[in-house]
């Protein structure tokens, strides 16, 4: 049973992956644009942990993949617009993404800001494509409004800019804030789209969700004090050596990943309305303080 | 029943801008960030057409003015987003808007990109929050989303700094499906938008939407030859002195009003089936080719 979970999980990811980049291609045929051909780039290469999520909580509500996957592919254009934004010379100002040349790096700024711009857009295009009842199709569109703007993941990248202005590093509370907004509600938000999709209850999901969410936080600044530059795809020990606090710099490298495990171990509790069904969802979470990159 | 109109049609322009602006302002209540209150900053003062289209198409279908204030919200939300992103020093960098300092010179580069990334995300929010029936409001979102996108208002966008460094000026052609997507999308859009809250035919408010956004295309162009800057509120003759092809310096001056003034006319006509109940939306018309800013 073990064994099946752990072959299952990675190929789970691989197929949700591929579906997402796939369905984002294909939205941008026959297009002869740069930025067009930037935006196909951004979306390629990421882990695709966001669009498994969706598959994943829409398989355990008996959606069907075709019908699921334009969520899939909403969810990681909006991932990929957000990380273009992010590595922008005003913001984070990063070189490479994925072990890749980041967009305004290898087109300019100008293409990037619109190639961001434009996989928005296209992120309410594809989960506006969803193939539900108008009802569940216009709460999903919804939600993904909420999570990604000022009081979500834009909210949370305007607190982590500041926190570099600021006099004092940020308090665990603080982070916990920053980051619940920055990265966790749009893991949340996948985690929950199966169950909206279906018009049921979300609240085991949204549990689950948010523990991964939390965990995945932390485990992102474990890997930039622990990790492999090579194998991350970008540069690392940026925050450290910018004075940043960190779960890792407030809490220690072992409170850390105590809490990492901990957090995951209430996902997979958070999950048993669903029993073994969803096994593969458990596998993930674990993944997620496993992972090298 | 000239005086009447001409009367109404400022009233009308002056209330659905208020109204827009109401709305976005109340969903940014209580969030204490620069970055909401760059926002804020960048919905104000405007003229307020595209809000205007939105009510007005919705009088005309009969849908309750608090029912369809959300959507002329969310056109205005996504309108003032594009004008921050546009202004950047990445793409137009331009130091004055609407007679103010542009985002970017309030604040800085990284407040503009997530100010403008935000208020796309308040955008769909908004369009997801008008009040009809959820396959009405998915319909009207999901255009919104594909007006917006590489296909609308970012193509249009891409094209024109393409068009920058170019070797040839732009041909007629080019600079009509250049403007079809820059600002035609989103005016069209606003001018179908009470058709589609209502789930009755397009047509019509279609055909009036192209050809006013049209109209205003070429009166830009005029404008920016004619203007006064200080009523204008930003950078003239930038296009002139730029080498780039323009209706005005494709057509002339002559032929460039005398088309806007076809265009005008066959958009008013257009709204034959609506009767004397759709005159305010011709008075708006013949408003775009008098504007002086």
């Amino acid at each position: 049973m073990l064994a099946k979970m752990l072959v299952d999980f990675p190929n789970a990811l691989k197929s949700a992956r591929l579906l997402a980049e796939h369905g984002i291609v294909s939205a941008l045929n026959g297009i002869d644009l740069p930025v067009a051909e930037a935006m196909a780039y951004a979306v390629t290469g990421g882990k695709g942990l966001r669009a498994f999520l969706v598959m994943e909580s829409a398989r355990l509500h008996r959606i069907d993949t075709n019908a699921a996957a334009p969520a899939a592919s909403a969810i990681e254009a909006l991932h990929a617009y957000s990380l273009i934004h992010d590595d922008l010379p005003c913001m984070d100002d990063d070189d490479l993404r994925r072990g890749q040349p980041t967009v305004h790096r290898k087109w300019d700024e100008a293409t990037a800001v619109l190639a961001g711009d434009a996989l928005q857009s296209l992120a309410f295009q594809l989960a506006l494509s969803v193939d539900c009842s108008p009802e569940a199709r216009a709460a999903l569109a919804l939600s993904l409004a909420e999570a990604s703007g000022v009081r979500g993941m834009v909210g949370g990248q305007a607190l982590d800019i500041a926190a570099e202005s600021a006099p004092e590093p940020l308090t665990l509370s603080e982070i916990e804030t920053l980051q619940a907004g920055k990265t966790g509600a749009l893991i949340e938000w996948s985690a929950m789209a199966g169950a909206r999709m279906a018009g049921a209850d979300t609240s085991a999901l949204q549990t689950y969700g948010r523990c991964l969410g939390r965990a995945f936080q932390i485990w992102d600044d474990v890997l930039d004090v622990e990790g492999d530059a090579a194998k991350v795809g970008k540069a690392l020990r940026k925050d450290a050596n910018a004075g940043k606090a960190t779960f890792v710099s407030l809490l220690g490298l072992a409170e850390a990943k105590r809490r990492a495990a901990k957090l995951v171990q209430q996902g997979c509790d958070a999950l048993n309305p669903y029993g073994t069904d969803a096994d593969c969802l458990r596998e993930a979470a674990r993944f997620v303080i496993a992972r090298e990159t």
